[in-house]
């Protein structure tokens, strides 16, 4: 929660020792998990992780990062190398602004 | 909570007695409530609220709420009527797909 409060994007990685991407863990997700038991404050981020996030590579052009958002109903991707260890994130308000097209 | 999860839009409206829109309430509130006091669960929905969400008209162009979601860096809008009923609300996720301009 610290530190989906400190960056500010509702969402964050959850990654393994070695700096790969384990999964995500959203706003809503957290949500979900409060509802199904309230001592949330006690669990670990493994416990909320979504595996298998949708990642997109850093080389790719921003207008296909929002396609693969409009696509798969999202607002972040997290960008990963090819080890899929997490490089970083980008935001659907990011990309608002820009001329993509 | 569970209107959240049951719309599945990540916020929720928060309405008084007569119907009128009091404030919306959405997971990263939910976050940030939860980071200052773990005893959630017993809170009430107005302790978590924010007032003066920002709304549209139901009569204004779908182009239109995209404009305000991109200036305000938000995801959905609620409607409400002259009177500050709520009337109901658009999510981004709703927009995509139209061919707006």
């Amino acid at each position: 929660m610290y530190e989906m409060s400190k960056k500010g994007f509702g969402i964050t990685a959850v990654v393994t020792a070695d700096g790969a991407l384990a999964g995500v863990i959203s706003d809503g997700d957290l949500r979900r998990l409060l509802q199904k038991d309230k001592d949330i404050v006690s669990k670990t981020a493994g416990d909320g992780l979504k595996p298998d996030p949708v990642t997109i590579a850093a080389g790719e052009l921003a207008s296909a990062a929002l396609q693969v958002m409009e696509q798969r109903k999202i607002t972040s991707l997290f960008s990963v190398d090819g080890s899929n260890r997490l490089e970083g994130i980008i935001h659907l308000h990011d990309l608002w602004g820009l001329e993509l097209f």
